[in-house]
């Protein structure tokens, strides 16, 4: 266990520069930037050629590209996690759920199987990879069916009223992202709250996608009775899985 | 169709007195409420049996008394139905969903095989129990297990976000309703968001369940989305299923 805590405050210090992170865009020739206005004249000619905004959200980057681009931007400018597969399960905890930042953000394992090991045998923690950032927006990669998606979860106000939202969004055009499903589950205290949803294309921003609420939306008192951990009520612990699958 | 909007115009207004109503208790000799503490007195001598309060929610009715005797009442005073079994279906039509009130609530079916019925044959409607109220709040009664539930939706402002709710409150003590739990379940549109809870006991009001968030929550937003007559924007139509069951 104590292995553990070291391990993160380790990866949570080499990323705090990233609390504000700055785009810094090394491979700036090859986006499709185009100041110029020929991303226009591209709609035009092929609208499925239009680039895609940089998904990232916690930073105003203005990064435009294709599909292939920005994986490869988000890996190395954002240090954004890739997740092979169609299933995943992530520990939210947030030390102090009065504020809603500085929570941290950790992928506990790869399937539903190893999961279950991790939170029966501690011992199994070196088997798990753990991504934690320090921010108010949370987003991990997918690579699953041979398309990849963006998984997010976002503390945000809703009028004065403190909510959580998880949703998936699918790395290309909004007719094939139609194709796919997903769910997101979270569970705790004899409660649970499952959302199956269709992944909306990254043509619209992650900001849009909150707005609409077309997502896993947890209200922080609802948050605060699931939580795993909630006799001591200065933390908050919630265990986040899901699933992507195509449909027939 | 027409026979079911004319049978529902009746009852409509059959209950439109009950916008505001009136608690008009023509058994109040033999409830328990005690101007003189009495009530005091009994719970220290046994909890277990002190009163509980009318949960009607549409209304501040003030009577009070054990759990056969409010059901007595809510039928007879309040015309709340009553729904043997444990599975249920139902329809919430929103007519100007730009306001929380003059919603039409109905109990569509009594299990998941005649819902089905209902949606793929119109003429299946002759079989089913219409309950529609107009009103913020919404209740049923729910018989199984040899006890009885009350199943509750409002529509409220949350700090101004317009919200529903929906849950179960088990007609008893706190230590029997943790025996129990349910399952509410919305969906349409793709969209699917189920949730798995525990029942509050009686013993808390309706307004304490909802202020603590421990339901199925749906905001007007997402209630759009999952609006199963989404290409009409005036008109708001909910599918709401739900199961009850006994823990192990």
């Amino acid at each position: 266990m104590e292995h553990r805590i070291n391990d993160l405050q380790i990866e949570s210090q080499a990323h705090e520069s990233l609390d504000f992170p700055v785009c810094i865009n090394q491979m700036s020739s090859i986006t499709y930037q185009c100041p110029n206005d020929k991303t226009e004249e591209l709609n035009v000619e092929n609208p499925k050629k239009r680039p895609y905004n940089c998904p990232y959200s916690g930073s105003k980057c203005n990064v435009t590209g294709d599909i292939q681009w920005l994986l490869l931007h988000l890996r190395n400018d954002h240090h954004v996690e890739m997740h092979d597969g169609r299933s995943f399960s992530h520990r939210y905890v947030h030390h102090n759920p009065k504020h809603l930042h500085h929570a941290t953000w950790m992928l506990t394992v790869s399937c539903f199987l190893l999961y279950t090991i991790f939170f029966s045998c501690p011992g199994a923690a070196n088997l798990l990879i753990f991504s934690p950032l320090l921010t108010k927006h949370w987003l991990q990669l997918l690579d699953c069916f041979g398309r990849q998606f963006c998984l997010y979860f976002a503390a945000f106000h809703m009028r004065k009223t403190p909510m959580y939202i998880a949703f998936v969004q699918f790395m290309g055009d909004e007719q094939e992202a139609m194709r796919f499903s997903y769910t997101l589950e979270v569970s705790g205290n004899g409660r649970k709250l499952a959302w199956q949803g269709v992944p909306r294309s990254l043509r619209e921003s992650h900001k849009t996608v909150r707005d609409s609420q077309d997502g896993l939306i947890i209200t922080r008192k609802l948050a605060l009775i699931i939580s795993t951990d909630n006799n001591n009520s200065k933390e908050l612990k919630l265990k986040i899985s899901g699933r992507v699958w195509r449909e027939q």
